[in-house]
């Protein structure tokens, strides 16, 4: 936590110490929702509590990019001045979850108000509603391409688990947009017949081949987005739902598990062709965060005994070579060996407290509902 | 090359056959410049000459950004339709070596006058002395954070080195120049006290080393950057400016080599801190390369066995590890052990018929120089 400034530093090198201190904002955001989510679970604590309205007060101080309709930027320095806007509407996603679990916990209305305006600000955006206030446009010049991105409905739909649980005014809406993106998800995006899900399809939802970007299978985010849609499944009660989401978990677990190394490759091609990202065999930290939780709910759902191997395997992959006994936390990024590049790291820009406890917790919490609490060892 | 469109595809796997049909604009630059070079040096062949023309072509009727000052778009489809202009103007770069090079060839001005105003506008973008009518803007926002990059002079300086000796007319202007990129150089990013050449400096020109991209080094850029800085102090008989390049080089190769596994690393952090780019500890192929060439140049020109050592230790690990003799072609990406990410390439957006024919053709001159032509066996 940045004492002097508020929010949170999130590059740490292997000790802990910032390596860098221009700050996320995807991570302020993340942070927020983390300790809100851990008060949520296992009860208020100040020290929680106050970590998390530092990243909310920082949020709001420093990261509303106001020239712009109110959109959020991507980096800002130690003290909030800001660095970069991105196109790209995560940093809204993440700013309304930790807004919406901070509701939650404390029923001040002011952040329901900010979760909702940041809610309709992403849904707008993503179903192209309003022009982006930001000017930048797409990335890809849209006469040529123009296209489907996974990400969009995936995260929606995780937006939408945690608002729609401290909103219930607002079911309906909540329910109608679910809806929206497990369809979206399911209709273009899931291939059973190219047996992946594909990060990016054309705009009218068909697979382009032909290039690189257009075959990318992101198998950590496929894991997330499947335990996503088994938490709408089981909200909904929707079978064949859930048994979607329990093959786009299977294919893209199956697929992207490295057979020689262990561990969930970060990309691999949807035909077995290179990628053209550098970093595409290595072994990030949060799809085994991924894998954990959505592995203990698949477990917990079906009772396949398939999906508590997986659990157990990428515990055991995950201690050998995540785990520092040393200083603590995980190392976020190995080569495809399963060592820590290096100089190794415990944060980044992308990486701070977030995918480890939330994948530690609800883990735990799904195991608990298994085995009961009054399974559970006395400490 | 695409016989179908004109140009080349470069996105290749390990068999040579194509993985992407986008175009990358660097790359039809850069093998028209590749295959004009090679005229020059070994004699005009009908198959290079056509080459070369067929990405001339392919630039000046499909990568021209007319809605945009006539700069260059960064990636076009098979067909040449834009797919994305970026702010940085290295597609302009390899636009106007192409365009000189074949020039000095043929002597069709009309490829001098596109050289011309292609060298006109990265000047006049480098040194901020027009709005970048592509309108986008810096990536990083200016009243918070702006800064010079090495790249910038760095390039200019290989372009003026081409343009120069086809365009004798001009030599007042390019040498002017010249003498900018090296001050630059000199004088902002290398930083003998830090031990290091830095990537990015801030606008004053002093090193920000509180956030990891102000602590950037590219060993195989400074490394690539110093032969371009040799053949200026050759040309300039400047035998201090000869002087930094070498220790230029030797403190880029001392830091970057790879003590453990050997290649050079990609990215390494001027303060030993972690560097964020995923990619970091990667051995690309072109950073090897670049040694070839500066390390047989410091050779020729200081008679110092510590460069032909360096040379010879490069090919050493060239030969084991970017080589393919079964399909041919160098490996573009390894992984920091040495072997290749998988599925391998031989190509990519980036990698083309370019910094392997480059170091190839001008380590063989400059050692024919030292040798002599007569010291060549006979074929």
């Amino acid at each position: 936590m940045d004492r002097e400034h508020g929010g949170v530093y999130t590059c740490l090198d292997r000790t802990g110490e910032v390596y860098s201190t221009d700050k996320s904002v995807w991570m302020q955001g993340r942070c927020a929702w983390t300790f809100s989510h851990l008060c949520r679970l296992y009860g208020e604590r100040p020290e929680w509590m106050e970590a998390a309205k530092s990243c909310l007060d920082f949020l709001e101080e420093h990261c509303i990019n106001h020239e712009a309709g109110g959109r959020l930027y991507f980096t800002v320095t130690a003290e909030g001045k800001p660095l970069r806007q991105r196109r790209y509407c995560f940093s809204e996603g993440f700013y309304a979850i930790a807004n919406a679990e901070y509701y939650g916990l404390t029923g001040e209305t002011e952040h329901l108000e900010r979760a909702r305006r940041a809610y309709r600000l992403i849904y707008d955006l993503n179903n192209g509603l309003i022009e982006d206030p930001t000017g930048l446009g797409p990335k890809t010049i849209p006469e040529t391409r123009s296209g489907r991105a996974l990400a969009d409905p995936m995260i929606f739909l995780n937006i939408i688990g945690i608002m729609r649980r401290v909103d219930p005014a607002n079911t309906e809406e909540y329910d109608c947009h679910a809806r929206e993106c497990t369809d979206t998800i399911v209709r273009y995006h899931y291939r059973p017949e190219l047996g992946c899900t594909l990060e990016s399809v054309n705009a009218e939802g068909q697979p382009e081949l032909d290039y690189t970007a257009g075959r990318v299978v992101n198998p950590g985010h496929d894991i997330e987005c499947s335990w996503f849609m088994m938490d709408e499944a089981n909200y909904r009660g929707d079978e064949e739902l859930h048994k979607t989401a329990e093959q786009i978990f299977r294919l893209a677990i199956e697929a992207g598990w490295d057979k020689e190394y262990g561990g969930l490759l970060y990309f691999i091609d949807a035909c077995g062709k290179p990628t053209e990202a550098y970093e595409h065999d290595m072994k990030l930290w949060w799809p085994h965060n991924e894998i954990m939780i959505a592995a203990s709910k698949a477990y917990r759902d079906t009772g396949d005994e398939y999906y508590l191997n997986w659990l157990l395997k990428t515990i055991e992959y995950s201690k050998a070579h995540f785990a520092d006994p040393e200083y603590g936390e995980w190392y976020g990024y190995l080569r495809r060996d399963g060592l820590p590049t290096m100089p190794s790291t415990k944060g980044s820009t992308f990486k701070g407290p977030f995918h480890v406890p939330r994948a530690l917790s609800m883990t735990e919490r799904t195991l608990t509902e298994i085995i009961g609490d009054e399974a559970a060892p006395s400490a």
